[in-house]
């Protein structure tokens, strides 16, 4: 409990009681390194064992990493408290009062109901000014809206073997975010093609070479164009990778624990980008239609790239592992036997003789939320978990797991939104318990009883379907009105209106 | 003009004036081996060394391969002849008179104009018996209707840099599907699920092994369901891989040449299976909304697969080619310079600084018709191509390739097909100047004009497609009506009815 307080102060101090974010000046650039650090307070916790079997260590008064809120909560100690009740499971969101939320964006958390001693899911929500790289070495001269780009940003991060990775993602991602778009402030501002080819100095930025344009006659002399949209995707991309990076060299100093899937929207010049890597879900729903905007990477989805890797790289499964899937664990006593079996490169099912080797644990096993990579992990993409290793093995499961998201895109100005379109981003535990319909369907309801213009409408429905997932205890559990049990799992959900105040008229 | 006639001889010999194909009563097995093994009159053609920059070999008076039409065709010499000549490009369909396709199937084809000698397309229309394994060892007995299946076939195969390997899988690819099917006689004609394992003798279809049953608390001890269409789905991916084999065994015998893109149909047992690997594509237009059924395997959509291949595996790039894409190539100069550019976990595009390394080939470029895997073969998936090499270079292309199809799977007792619904089959001399839906308007306006029993709609149609994408000789070129170029490329098309005359009812 006096951890709980210590972090709540920490929390409160360190958010320093002011209003949520807004655009933000440029960051004190870091003199030794692009790359977005980490604050300097930040307590150093002890290494953090990830995985099943290890025993955890224990947590030092100054883990804030496992108990901090988003700062735009503005929780008070004891708001903290009851977020942090498993046996209350009080449904979290801004406060009526005060300023709301970018983009009148509508926000809603729960904690789980005892899987996890904190909320391992994280949330940011930030408006973020990026400064060309130009003025980085200088001074900073008064800034003119052509020199500089906005962009908006929501971000879901949902932690597995501790709270460290989603706490961390969701401090900094977007300022890796930011630093890759500093390159890209003019040529994304310049309706012109991209220039393929940049001269060495960051600084200056480049002109297209013309030396370049030869015929079109063959592979070798093509040219491809890439699009100013392409560009925001590529460093999306990327900036998900150097945040996993910066992960990797901070776990030397024993600070991030565990892993995190990441559910990452930008809005920028017109367009929304949804990037996903992991298990969580981004879908528009609009005048009732449904658009998937991500899909999910688990063990089952991303079964034939894992294969693939075992596969071509033997070493990676230590000899304890198959590469091969069966619809079951092999057993010593059949082998000679045929069994069903399939490989990186099928989607069906074939029979074969079972071998000596065939007797391994399979690289990929179970279904569905009991589908596991190294019988270990549940989900393919994410963040951190650099230290995870194989249970009672020192074999890593790192290599097998991607950090790279998928980004779709969606162009807000190809169509006329009203009110009730909206963006929904949700953890699995919104998703686990609740179809996409059923979500239109709550869009539908809950918007309905408010008035278009009403501010606080796409809190409540966010609210209605962190609730709608979580249920309600009865019969020694969290049941849904048709007495299925709810989603035990910490429920994140972003309500993001189309057609509200955003400035991309 | 010999070789022509010779070659025409001898396909007439072979298929012996026999009319088209019927259900087949089983092949001969063959004692030393389950693979279907090519006839042993097979003429002994030179090695065909395939890709740009080798010498062609003289092909000698024996290669058939390189020659013949679909049997179906019944083709007589004179026929043979018109059907091989580039200029006037006749477009060819089985006769009015005589035994219809299988199913009432419609086809129709075009040799290209000049790009080949021959035309490198070869299609197959097959109803195939498959008899069950138990029956292998023993005499045939009298065969009931519980034993054995049959299943219709059609299978498009686009060759290129050699007609060898469409001649080969045309003629052999159903047999190999046939071989993997025969183990699943009676577990198909079972309603229960298939078997998890089997006994170790094929002789003897074996029963579940109800001991495997266990809790499904973990992924350790869970076990996965499998249906009878994930069976049919694995015994047509491996029968890919087999005939893939085959073509490299009979490489050595120097009998195949060249590679081929296919795309094959399957019905069986009231699903159509929808197998492509290569660039050929399938739709059905049904009620005239238009359903894809297959995608295509170029390097550009199968860009990050080849260069994850290439990452994981530089040993295959030679130290010749760079795993990583630029929009055009890199030159020396520009060393030091920063460069767009996207790797195997990209799907957007960033800048970076151009080493020397960044000054080899890259492994995937250009756009288009035009893209190639190292700067030779502009497909990524079919079968064959086992002698290709970069040019000017010993650097084999094959480990790039995939042999195996993207299967889709139709289940044709799901919704009531009136005769206008159909399954359009083409090779990408279709596809490259008609799109999905002026595909479905010309099916609209050409089965519109016939009565709905009449047989010969189909072909048609078939016929119509194939001159719509030839289009007329004017201006120095085939064009359409819209005077743009219609396709140089030689041009297959099958039209399989959905509500025809099936025996799905």
């Amino acid at each position: 409990m006096l951890n709980r307080v210590r972090s709540a102060v920490a929390h409160l101090v360190s958010s320093g009681g002011a209003p949520p974010p807004r655009p933000k000046s440029p960051d004190q650039p870091n003199a030794t390194s692009a790359l977005p650090a980490a604050p300097a307070e930040a307590p150093k916790s002890p290494p953090a064992k990830a995985g099943g079997g290890s025993a955890a260590p224990a947590k030092t008064a100054e883990a804030r990493a496992s108990f901090s809120r988003p700062t735009f909560l503005q929780l008070s100690p004891g708001g903290l408290r009851r977020a942090d009740d498993h046996a209350g499971r009080a449904v979290q969101s801004p406060p009526d009062t005060g300023r709301r939320l970018p983009w009148s964006t509508g926000y809603a958390e729960v904690i789980n109901a005892g899987k996890s001693r904190h909320n391992e899911d994280q949330a940011c929500c930030e408006v973020v000014y990026v400064e060309g790289r130009r003025s980085v070495a200088g001074p900073p001269k008064e800034p003119s809206p052509a020199q500089g780009l906005c962009f908006y940003y929501w971000g879901l991060f949902d932690g597995h073997a501790g709270g460290g990775a989603a706490e961390m993602a969701s401090r900094l991602l977007h300022r890796h975010i930011r630093e890759q778009l500093k390159d890209l402030v003019e040529i994304l501002q310049d309706p012109s093609p991209p220039p393929l080819c940049l001269p060495s100095t960051p600084g200056t930025p480049g002109s297209s070479d013309p030396s370049h344009v030869v015929g079109p006659q063959s592979c070798w002399s093509s040219q491809k164009e890439v699009t100013h949209e392409s560009l925001v995707v590529g460093a999306i991309e990327n900036a998900f990778q150097l945040m996993d990076e910066q992960m990797a060299r901070e776990r030397r100093g024993h600070q991030v624990e565990g892993g995190c899937c990441a559910l990452v929207v930008v809005y920028l010049l017109g367009k929304v980008y949804v990037a996903n890597a992991g298990d969580s879900r981004a879908i528009i729903v609009r005048n009732g239609e449904i658009i998937p905007m991500s899909r999910e990477f688990t063990p089952e989805t991303e079964r034939q790239r894992l294969q693939l890797l075992g596969f071509l790289k033997p070493e990676l499964l230590g000899g304890e592992f198959t590469h091969l899937e069966f619809p079951r664990r092999v057993q010593p006593k059949e082998l000679g036997q045929r069994m069903l079996y399939r490989d990186q490169n099928m989607t069906g099912w074939a029979y074969k003789k079972i071998e000596l080797e065939d007797l391994r644990f399979p690289l990929v096993c179970g279904e569905g939320k009991k589908a596991r990579v190294m019988a270990t992990i549940g989900v393919t993409r994410g963040l951190g978990d650099h230290n995870l290793k194989v249970c009672s093995s020192s074999l890593p499961i790192k290599p097998f797991l991607s950090c790279f998201p998928e980004v779709r895109v969606y162009d807000l100005t190809q169509y006329e939104h009203c009110p009730d379109d909206v963006l929904v981003l949700g953890t699995d535990g919104l998703w686990d318990v609740t179809s996409d319909s059923e979500v239109a369907a709550t869009v539908d309801r809950v918007l309905s009883t408010y008035e278009p213009n009403d501010p606080s409408r796409y809190t409540a429905l966010a609210q209605a379907l962190v609730l709608g997932a979580r249920g309600t205890p009865r019969d020694r559990g969290w049941r849904l009105p048709n007495n299925k049990l709810g989603s035990g799992d910490d429920i994140s959900v972003f309500i993001i209106p189309l057609g509200g105040p955003g400035c991309y008229s």
